[in-house]
């Protein structure tokens, strides 16, 4: 059993994903218990979505699930780290690949890089 | 002037430092506003302690002060990531090189690679 400090925050810790092979930052969502044991579970990233609340199968609606190699935990074992292959490319549902496509330029922020699919197309009723 | 969403959640957003150089995560903390603008202003990565309930200039203690190569801000700008240099090898205040040491097996966290100082000879009084 992999004891985690899940009260520290009202339950949710913080999940980063990075690329597995690139060490991209892809993005961070968060996690409860119940969404840390699913995707131990199942090899697929799976988040609580604080707006929706609920369990959150990252890229079940997109296609764009995220394959964990590899879980990490910080020192104070209140933050986890996800290791992962990301199908699909684009991690972000504005299409980028990165949800960090937006770089501090002195007192500005400036999207970096172009989206690789169409969001109106992807999220499409 | 730039605008993130800190009222989102009681005015902290994480904030990853992750290497600048070989793209390995460092470390995830706080930010407040003083925060944030304190990291803009002198290039060194500033996050609130939520613990001690003030401003933590990284490595003003240890001497391992993380000098800011880039910040990046997430699709919600609600997340902060800081390409950093850090200084002194060791981002954490165990020793390790990287706060994310914890690695799953299993059923078990097991701690990856070694200490790079003692903190017990860093944090002496």
């Amino acid at each position: 059993m992999i004891e985690l400090d899940f009260e520290k925050q009202n339950g949710l810790l913080p999940a980063i994903a990075q690329d597995a092979e690139t060490g991209e930052v892809l993005m961070l969502a968060y996690m409860n218990r119940q969404a840390f044991e699913h995707t131990l579970k199942t090899g697929l990233a799976t988040y609580w979505s604080r707006s929706r609340k609920e369990l959150w199968i990252k890229g079940k609606t997109s296609g764009n699930v995220q394959k964990v190699r590899q879980i990490r935990v910080d020192c104070d074992r209140d933050t986890i780290l996800l290791k992962v292959i990301q199908v699909g490319d684009a991690a972000c549902h504005t299409g980028h690949r990165s949800c960090f496509h937006l770089v501090v330029e002195g007192s500005e922020l400036v999207v970096s890089g172009k989206p690789l699919f169409d969001p109106e197309k992807v999220y499409k009723k």
